[in-house]
């Protein structure tokens, strides 16, 4: 089976200005790169019409599938469309049915039409049109011998529902790709190469067939295990097979999920299973710890609130925490962030509690507590435990992977595995 | 003037897989953006010898200036260096200055240094060295003739240094790139075409060799003068003119800054100025406002504390709001919100607070009170001034739209423009 190649075309200004990071990218190469293509290059252009030919050129020298995006809008200079019509020997008509449904979308909008934006039903005669779902400018297929060029819309929502309902199933099925199955164990608390370590036997006894690959951001570990064949079934088997070989040793210590599951989801849905409700007290966080719980829908039915303590005055007020533990300890210090978390299950009545106090710099740090010294404590009407992280990034990082280890350090308190 | 061409190449492949989104190019793309230089095309290539070369012929036929990032650690795969060499008709020679160099990085740090990094001090014998000050990888200048090519390490912060430090100064010299000079001032609370629309005649009397820009981000606009020409100090003139005559329309009340100015710190400063202390209570929000003001180093001197109080039985205990206003007029209302600020200045015994209540979506929407409907309120001793946003996007950008608003209307309360 030979390596089915692709290039990737964004057109227009706004990225090659700088203004814009090219974010769609990388969603078209993760999901390319998911059905078995290859991405052979990445090509950013501007809006003009000798450099998509020459573009185009170059890409279908190297490659089996061309994904363009941008340079669809109904404004004068998105000259996109024309280009690719006469590249193809076509020429633009107006498509009805596309201009009544742009004409029903604003109308269910309540917004007016503008007059230039009827241009966006002017489309080749010679390729296959796709309706957009979720916006006005249709993509485009255009299928030369065995090759597929596809041009998109840039707005990155609009991209991704092509991609997701269209494009991709259509090329699995075109190109026959080799299927390959993924698989992901999400492990947050320990560093890649020490879990590198744990499942070394089960890496080394892994078929050819299957890869594994570990990737690591601010303090989560995913690893995908990538089953590449012709039978469904088999691939699904042996991942799940290797997958549950890999949690054995993972999971619930290290690895807190499966494939697109997320921590804070993951932590509000074992609180919901206890009917329980959480508190947090942050200090060096500041609130990017209720910031993530908060950010998954519906997660009022368990957390209840929390507490930015910034200042110590706050932390006894608010918390509890004993003016001598403050002198004694110091607001970093096991002490304080242990009366944090017993002083959140109390003052706020909840079940369940994450407490923080640390140094996130980049001032702050003396020689016993430098830079990056942070304390986390979770707690219930029980028990409350305390760990120490030291870190050693910039502020916005320390602060970040802090959040992902003190929730990550509830979990482990509600398994009662800590 | 001939408009000076530049194309950028990125190896490796992680952009190629997508793992990475590709952040160096944007920034690359701005800094040349700002000496005058035209980005042509952006190249996301694999770490393979024949694709490197045909990258950079390609680039070469239309570019004065090659930029490459990544493909330059001490792993076998990364083949940058070599290909280089060969191309530029040198070979790699050990530079022993920079062996010494990498020695000094891996001693200063206690760690032990692998006999693979020694790699990273062979370098080509034609080409100029440029010492790496925030890591260990050099970068390297080639000049053929009029034109610059250079290679450096793909980590950000390394790049970004070189680029600054090193790159663009050079670049202005060799090129005698035309000046450009940029003037921002920075809007809140204020759409585009609005602001547009009050500077108008300002926007239309601009020389030809002036441009104003509109960079919008999560409600916050910037206005970018950019003056172009030869003569640095009638350009510094023209440009703080006519951001004089801007802000004399936008500011205080549009405006919050000029250039770099962030609006966290901004606030932070007034309160600074009043010698006053800030406390925050948050409902939609979810700890997002704590988080932004404390991402600002040193805001322990002006922000006590916060609450985020999710449940109504928090918004009661923690601030004081009245079960009849929350039963009457429901968590999002003017009067819960107000009360919200009223009870953090007085429960939290601060000088000024801001409280936000809404409903963030996706659920929670009613016909009466529809996803997006936010309350923000802001407060100090003696008023108490609340306003409605009624946004129409996702969660996560109603919750960082609302932030940016709720923040600058502390700004107007401070500044008692509101």
């Amino acid at each position: 089976m030979s390596q089915i190649q692709a290039t990737l075309i964004t057109i227009g200004d706004e990225i090659l200005i700088g203004q814009t990071i090219d974010t769609n990218s990388a969603f078209m190469a993760q999901r390319l790169n998911e059905i078995g293509v290859h991405v052979y290059e990445i090509i950013s252009i501007s809006d003009s019409a000798n450099h998509i030919i020459q573009a185009l050129d170059t890409a279908l020298a190297s490659s089996d599938i061309v994904l363009i995006t941008g340079g669809l809008g109904p404004t004068k200079d998105d000259i996109t469309k024309e280009t690719l019509a006469k590249y193809f020997g076509s020429k633009l008509v107006l498509h009805q049915d596309i201009l009544e449904e742009i004409e029903a979308y604003f109308k269910k909008r309540n917004r007016p039409m503008l007059e230039s934006v009827k241009s966006l039903a002017m489309l080749p005669e010679k390729c296959e049109v796709i309706r957009n779902l979720k916006g006005t400018a249709a993509a485009m297929w255009f299928q030369q011998k065995e090759k597929a060029i596809i041009s998109m819309p840039g707005v990155p929502y609009e991209m991704r529902d092509f991609m997701t309902r269209i494009i991709i199933p259509r090329l699995v099925e075109q190109f026959n790709t080799p299927t390959i199955l993924h698989k992901r164990i999400l492990c947050a608390g320990l560093g890649e190469s020490i879990i590198a370590e744990k499942i070394k036997a089960i890496e080394n006894s892994l078929p050819e067939h299957i890869k594994l690959a570990y990737l690591p951001t601010l303090g989560i570990v995913k690893l995908r295990l990538s089953a590449r064949g012709t039978d469904v079934a088999t691939l699904q088997e042996e991942n799940n097979t290797f997958a549950q070989q890999i949690k054995n040793i993972l999971y619930p210590k290290y690895a807190f999920g499966e494939d697109d599951a997320i921590l804070e989801q993951t932590v509000g849905e074992l609180l919901l299973e206890k009917n329980a409700k959480l508190g947090i007290a942050e200090s060096c966080t500041g609130g990017l710890i209720a910031r993530k719980i908060t950010s998954i829908s519906g997660s009022s039915r368990y957390f209840d609130g929390g507490v930015v303590a910034y200042s110590n005055r706050l932390k006894k007020q608010l918390l509890g925490v004993k003016a001598e533990t403050l002198d004694r300890e110091g607001a970093v210090s096991e002490a304080t962030v242990c009366e944090m978390a017993k002083g959140t299950i109390e003052h706020l009545g909840v079940d369940y509690s994450i407490a923080v106090s640390g140094i996130a710099g980049p001032t702050g740090g003396t020689p016993e507590k430098p830079v990056g010294t942070i304390w986390a404590a979770v707690a219930n009407k029980e028990r409350v435990v305390a760990k120490k992280f030291q870190l050693a990034r910039n502020r916005d990082l320390n602060v970040k992977v802090t959040t992902t280890l003190a929730v990550n350090l509830l979990r482990l308190l509600i398994l009662d595995i800590v």
